[in-house]
């Protein structure tokens, strides 16, 4: 009964932008799920598929790149009211599409807020105007007057996406087994509020990708688990992380924003050279890099609390990724060419003989400890859920079915951002594609475990300062 | 006839202290190259030899574990006048071995200036108690009443060793091919006299090493392609540099010693935490290890010219030390686990599938471009001219051999470093064992197509400043 009653479908026409490693990975999940029909689905796309994946799953392919001059003229045949956008590709405006698609009535969802290319990679813009914290601001600013119309989510992938579902059943998970009697909150300062009452000062999206393939990286080689593209772009905007209330100790090379929500700052350099500690329950301590992501923005927006228009209560919230072991070797080689991204690109995912995604999010501050809360996904794993995925791909398109069930069924809810999103809704369509799905404590902190052999500089009063993370 | 008269033997009792990746591949080379009798050879070692290459060439394994208490017991009777003993072992202190042979009347040779085990890794002692300066300063105290005696020669590997013989040959290449007329000098200072004539500001050992196994790093498990104890233990030690006359940006996390020659400082870091910017020709930019090595000393201080007491030159020296891509995974790990050495080692030789290592010598500062002197050695070329090799052995054994045939030829010298030996000597006994010894113009600098999307400290007016190399 329950199981009919939530069943979500979709019968309208379905446009895929960008058949990448995640498009590629939705595909089948598409009819599976959403009862989507082949024949209404379209995949526009540069170049024509060479995968032979949309023809084997009756899907055509409109091969046209996506301009600012012309992506409302290609779209337009393709998408009415009560049609679906999503967005899987690169360099495409995530806010010109959901403009788009507030026109034209139908539903938008993206994985990332991309800009039209040149912003991520124009030195003549300050730090600000590449960061992904401009980019939400506009996006704010446009719904300022929108607080409703077609659903068009954004970011709601892993991570963004997932994330801040996970954060969300953490904090309800910490507070039970803490023995704190709570409401599920009904507003963001309702979930601003438990956090602070769980005394979560910091939250990492915590992510260790151990998938190898037996062909290694090569010379001159960018081997990846998902887009190359998509990672050397945001790798080389400014790392950003949402700043917590409690830091008492300013970054010398960040700088905040002085304008919008200012839940997040910057630091003036590429977030692939920005190393921070961090800790997942298989992997242990590792060194991930502070790559900029929308859910450090978002997540410490909504998890601010203000009184008298002071900020109170907000936990300090980044990522903290240790990509697959090619994907490091590729990133020290582009280093040592000053970010000049590799010319030859590769994602693994046939070809990966072990491994696995363990993604999740980390609070930390409450005196229990640490708790770690995400997905275990091992590529075999995925491959026995859905056919054309890695564990990476599938943990993305877990999120963007969340997504796509919570806009379908809430299909009035105007721009939304994961956090906005019913998480049981999410997590309930993204569960069965997650492999193991656990929360564990742990008494891990970043000053555990020093070595005593050189001065490092920390600060021992409060382990959850930022300084305590960061690696120098 | 010039063959006959430059061979070299020996004819004495040899001992080789340790047998591990260096150990195995020198054996085959004593009786070949210095027609050492095997059954006049013992291998001293903790354990038994399983890789039971000591018996297949006929040498006897004498199974101890050398120590402070126990050195001189065990080594006397195994070792007498114009006997030999070869340390290619870890953690065994090389004074006390050189001690020993001076009085014994022995030979002595080895890669690395070790101390007793428990001075890297106490944190008790200050960086430099724990610098490779400090160990050269105690040898350098020794000698001071010693200028001859039994030759023991301290360092001479590839790196330190042969770098040193490379370094001179470099001067001279580079003298001749940018048209001065200079005599062959005859003492370190006309050494350095060439060194300023030619503007070299700058040299690195500049090393990139790309051997790959099929086999991969497994988590918890440091590879390499030498000694992982080794490489961790120097690794570990501060950063050391010889710290060059042009320099005019102290950085603030570095140190002098207050007393010794004063050619280097340390940094108030390990070097496997500090990354330099270098170039080799077959690689182009990478980003190395400033790992400290003993030739970052000692080669600084032997192109040091001197006016009325006061330094008037000296080049910036350090090593750039890129490892095979396993073992930079492995730091990698490592880092995360704040250093705490993995449990699992392996040593890549067998397995390896391919790949070189590109060692040389790289001086910077000549108006004509940078020039870099040195080996390239392919794992299938190491294996085709001795057993029990890959790339990195074999470039170690051919300064092991320079060094044993200087040695001999040179019976009574004391106490030397690689500088101290005559580079021709030493370069046509390992000549044979390196590959493509090559030496190429380039035009790089550590400025060279930076990135202008971050900001980054560089002194522009002076590409030479090591501020320009480092990486932050
Ligand atoms: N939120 C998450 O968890 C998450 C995870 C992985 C990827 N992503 C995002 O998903 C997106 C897709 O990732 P991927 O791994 O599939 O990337 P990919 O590089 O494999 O594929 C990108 C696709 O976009 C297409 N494309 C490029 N320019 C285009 C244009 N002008 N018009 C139309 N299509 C164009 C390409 O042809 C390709 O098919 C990226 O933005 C990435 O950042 C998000
Ligand atoms: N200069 C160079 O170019 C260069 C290059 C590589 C290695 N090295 C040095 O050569 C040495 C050997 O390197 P490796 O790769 O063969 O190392 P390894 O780790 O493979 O082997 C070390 C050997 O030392 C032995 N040993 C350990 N403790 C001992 C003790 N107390 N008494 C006697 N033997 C003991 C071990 O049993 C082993 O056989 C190291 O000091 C290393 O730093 C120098």
């Amino acid at each position: 009964m329950k199981q009919d009653r939530r069943r979500t479908t979709f019968s309208g026409r379905l446009v895929m932008l960008g058949f990448g490693s995640i498009g590629q990975a939705m595909l089948p999940v598409l009819p599976r799920e959403l009862g989507v029909e082949p024949s209404r689905v379209r995949i526009v796309k540069p170049t024509p598929d060479e995968t032979g994946i949309a023809a084997q799953h009756g899907v055509e392919v409109i091969t046209t790149a996506l301009s600012e001059g012309n992506h409302e003229a290609v779209l337009e045949p393709l998408l009415g009211e009560g049609d679906f956008l999503l967005n899987l590709s690169v360099d495409v405006s995530s806010l010109a599409l959901i403009r788009f698609c507030r026109k034209r009535g139908a539903f938008y969802l993206d994985t990332c807020n991309e800009p039209w290319p040149g912003r991520y990679d124009d030195p003549r813009l300050t730090p600000s105007q590449r960061s992904n914290y401009s980019l939400r601001e506009e996006a704010l600013a446009y719904r300022l007057d929108k607080r409703s119309g077609p659903t068009a989510v954004l970011t709601q992938g892993a991570n963004p996406g997932l994330v801040s579902a996970f954060t969300k059943r953490a904090l309800l998970d910490m507070a039970q087994q803490t023995g704190l009697k709570v409401e599920r909150p009904t507003c963001y300062e309702e979930w601003a509020a438990l956090a602070r009452q769980l005394q979560v000062k910091v939250i990492h999206i915590a992510e260790r990708d151990t998938q190898t393939s037996d062909r290694r990286k090569a010379p001159g080689e960018f081997v990846n688990t998902w887009s190359v593209a998509g990672f050397a772009d945001e790798g080389l905007q400014p790392a950003e992380l949402g700043w917590g209330s409690h830091e008492r100790h300013w970054p010398e090379d960040a700088g905040r924003h002085g304008f919008g929500c200012d839940a997040a700052v910057y630091l003036n350099r590429p977030g692939i050279a920005t190393r921070v500690r961090s800790w997942t329950p298989l992997e242990g301590p590792y060194h991930g890099f502070l790559v900029t992501h929308a859910e450090s923005i978002s997540i410490a927006d909504h998890l601010t609390l203000r009184e008298n228009g002071q900020v109170v209560y907000r936990p300090t919230v980044h990522y903290a990724y240790h990509p697959c072991d090619d994907a490091v070797l590729s990133l020290h080689e582009m280093a040592g060419r000053n970010w000049q991204l590799q010319h030859r690109h590769r994602i693994i995912r046939d070809e990966i003989s072990g491994g696995i995604d363990e993604l999740g999010v980390l609070l930390m501050g409450n005196p229990k400890g640490v708790y770690w809360y995400g997905s275990r996904l091992s590529v075999e794993q995925a491959r026995a859920l859905v056919p054309h995925n890695n564990a990476t791909s599938l943990q993305v398109v877990a999120g963007i079915l969340g997504g796509m069930v919570w806009a379908l069924r809430n299909p009035d809810a105007g721009l939304v951002e994961p956090d906005d999103l019913d998480h049981e809704t999410v997590l309930e369509a993204a569960l069965p594609f997650l492999g193991d799905v656990v929360g564990q404590w742990g008494d891990w902190t970043p000053l555990q475990g020093r070595s005593e052999l050189f001065p490092e500089a920390t600060d021992p009063a409060d382990p959850w300062q930022f300084i305590n993370f960061r690696v120098t």
